[in-house]
């Protein structure tokens, strides 16, 4: 076809209406022009490769044979080992919703259990007046809800995964993205329950209770202490994610779900929840997934999810063919209340402007942002940060250091960020720091967050 | 466990808080007691059946084994010959949201595209300024957005589809349900893509342009006549479906998306857009797709789906097993704007109580609705008729039968309806009565749209 030959028109000019953007000024990037050719002739000889497709394939739909890029990359390093690390591919990722089948996952076991719902209980007792027992049949006939929340693994976005990126990267991994291995751990759904609530109040709590104990039925029987203020707040057990019942990585049949809170509180595979005075202080929550502060005391049971936001196109994973216009994209979410304002800074944090933000906004979920941009060609380093609707704003690294301290830990010295980390924070499990781009002369992109420490001071 | 073999417990009282309606009377069934047991003992034996998945599953996550009663049902009857036709079971849907993997899809012939996306091309041509052509990856360069919006074949609960069903419940088949092979042609999706109106700016429209004919890769050319306005308003192409590229089964890679329009419209494998000052007045627009009015004209171009909604629970697979507590839920939806109030009535029509709608609320998608009721045990009509936000009211069949005449045709009077027809509507492409179902003492549930028409006027 000789029309998609000519001439690439250049650019033009935008009017602002259409994208929602004040005075919209910048080049777009558009299709070739279609001269000395009948497009209906054209059109006509464009080739079909159709086939009868199984009548079983279609009763429950797969991808298209040519989506096979797109997947849950294996997170490799010495915890694979022991346990199953499946991420999303943030740079692909479109929209609000994470597909289930592309929803990260983290177990700590390289067992995943297969349970029968028709043999699986969830058991509330402890502190309570009316010890009960629900078979799913009796869950799923209790007053449900259905919200989109997302799901943060604690460690996402850590120090910890930075320093497995890096050394992949030395070993000449490069199916390994930053945006992938880093932050990956991720994701999104329409969730379906049951809300806790309900089932705390049939059960009676009783005076004095004030921490829940849930148990999960996979092989290690994964416990977490939670204030129960959350568990009469909204959290809720769930059987149902994106209109369908819970994936099996995701806990089939029945999870918790801790709105906003890290993702070690939403036990899948829930098989009981015990109502305590005290919580348990159990491995999972003293000697892992804490942190230690400056004043030596340790994060436990801070688990609600700061505000973050991550640009997800342009990432590592891509390279911009050419200067002109781009869509920058990404995610922001909160464990407190909605976001209300995502900020994008394509110099380095010296100026800011607002993006426009994926509406209706639901609280606790993950949020589209999209912000106009024009390239020129030179190396920039471009990030995004987000704000609720309290007013809670993501921290720049050297703001989260304050609260975590600037410590050395032998864990990360042994790799070649040493020097940088005087200045950034040692928190390995409350990540949401401005995450940073940078943006190569030839298109390509790296990672702008812990590279660029010394030369970009704005957004430190 | 002899916990499980303890007495219901019977009843409670639940707080009006709980589920966000006003003064909750209404009596939960909820979990057995777990009496004269040790939680934490038996616990302890709840049997667990892991295995190590595959990593390679995990990449692309599937559903758990033993989901294995929730799919696309293949519609039968005259029309599975010549086409595909695998439709959403609506009573197993939960939330908002349609997986991809099952939405509905019906395809006029057998065979479906298998294009590769680096091969497909969009062209915008005729009356416009710069005939356009666009790769995938160019249009995935320009500004998207994602919304989330229902599809509906413009057939979807017709009486076309009803008389099958009536055909298969003679022929024995007891795997056709009602709400599946009557109404399972809807389903709800977040679509992101780029909007048309954009591309027809940069294409420049001229002076006297009043429609685009629209035009797909599938082997049949589908081929459809659209008005420039509609283009112009809040269609898009899309390429992306729930976070990821669109279905196969959906237009893989790029569909036209026109938000509340009839499916006909929303054409798959898109790869022509021509703008016009006409409409084409092809075969699937004007002999078919359209209904006679009563003044002897035709429905041509009339494509706005009406305000309608549908309890899928309880509805036809369903049987309830005992009086007491049941959540009603169900889906209402609108091609004009959002969703505002939906009422549910218990007793055929004579009185309504608003259900809780599921929020937020998108405009022209599907909208969960919810409803608390206490089944006595005896035989009842059910039923929900929503309205949208500008005060438009879905109708009753009677209502309905007055814009499009109360006829008989020839294809349906073949079979025992033939008394009804009077009365009932024979729009076979606009189809938003109100729709009713009987639940009959033994806990069944049954057709109660036609089936009741001469026993229960209220809602006719």
């Amino acid at each position: 076809m000789s029309s998609r030959n000519s001439d690439r028109r250049g650019f033009l000019k935008r009017s602002a209406a259409l994208a929602g953007l004040a005075a919209g000024a910048i080049p777009l990037s558009k299709g070739k022009a279609l001269a000395g050719v009948n497009p209906d002739e054209s059109i006509l000889k464009q080739g079909v490769t159709p086939d009868e497709p199984v009548i079983e394939d279609l009763a429950y739909g797969g991808r298209s044979r040519y989506e096979t890029s797109v997947y849950r990359v294996h997170a490799p390093g010495a915890l694979a080992k022991v346990g199953l690390r499946n991420l999303t591919p943030l740079h692909d990722t479109i929209g609000a919703i994470t597909p289930a089948s592309l929803h990260f996952l983290v177990n700590r076991e390289l067992e995943l259990p297969n349970i029968n719902p028709k043999e699986h209980t969830l058991i509330i007792h402890g502190m309570v007046d009316r010890p009960l027992i629900f078979t799913m049949d009796e869950l799923k006939r209790l007053p449900s809800v259905s919200r989109v929340h997302f799901l943060e693994c604690t460690g996402n976005s850590g120090l910890y995964h930075y320093r497995q990126y890096i050394m992949d990267q030395k070993a000449g991994r490069t199916d390994q993205h930053m945006i992938v291995g880093v932050h990956g751990r991720t994701s999104s759904s329409e969730w379906t329950g049951v809300p806790l609530s309900l089932l705390l109040k049939e059960a009676g709590v009783q005076k004095g209770a004030k921490w829940m104990i849930s148990q999960g039925g996979d092989t290690e029987r994964h416990t977490k202490s939670m204030p129960l203020a959350k568990g009469l707040d909204d959290a809720m057990v769930a059987y149902g994610q994106n209109g369908e019942a819970l994936r099996r990585e995701q806990g089939y049949p029945l999870r918790l779900l801790a709105p906003g809170f890290q993702g070690v509180n939403n036990v899948k595979f829930l098989r009981s929840i015990k109502i305590t005075d005290t919580p348990y202080y159990l491995q999972s929550e003293i000697s892992a997934y804490t942190d230690l502060k400056p004043d030596g005391k340790a994060s436990w049971y801070e688990s609600q999810v700061g505000p973050k936001s991550l640009i997800t196109f342009p990432s590592d994973p891509h390279k911009l063919m050419e200067r002109g216009y781009y869509q920058i994209s990404g995610l922001a979410w909160c464990g407190r209340g909605k976001i209300a304002r995502v900020e994008v800074s394509t110099d380095g944090g010296q100026s800011w402007k607002d993006a426009v933000i994926q509406t209706p906004v639901f609280s606790k979920a993950h949020t589209r942002f999209r912000f106009d941009w024009n390239w020129d060609g030179s190396e920039c380093l471009i990030m995004s940060r987000c704000t609720n609707e309290f007013g809670d704003i993501q921290p720049t690294m050297r703001e989260l250091a304050k609260l975590w301290g600037e410590q050395r830990t032998p864990a990360i010295s042994a790799d070649a960020m040493v020097d940088l980390w005087e200045h950034t924070t040692m928190s390995s499990y409350l990540n949401n720091p401005i995450q940073v781009w940078k943006i190569k002369q030839d298109g390509s992109v790296e990672d702008g967050t812990y590279s660029t420490f010394k030369f970009y001071p704005f957004y430190h």
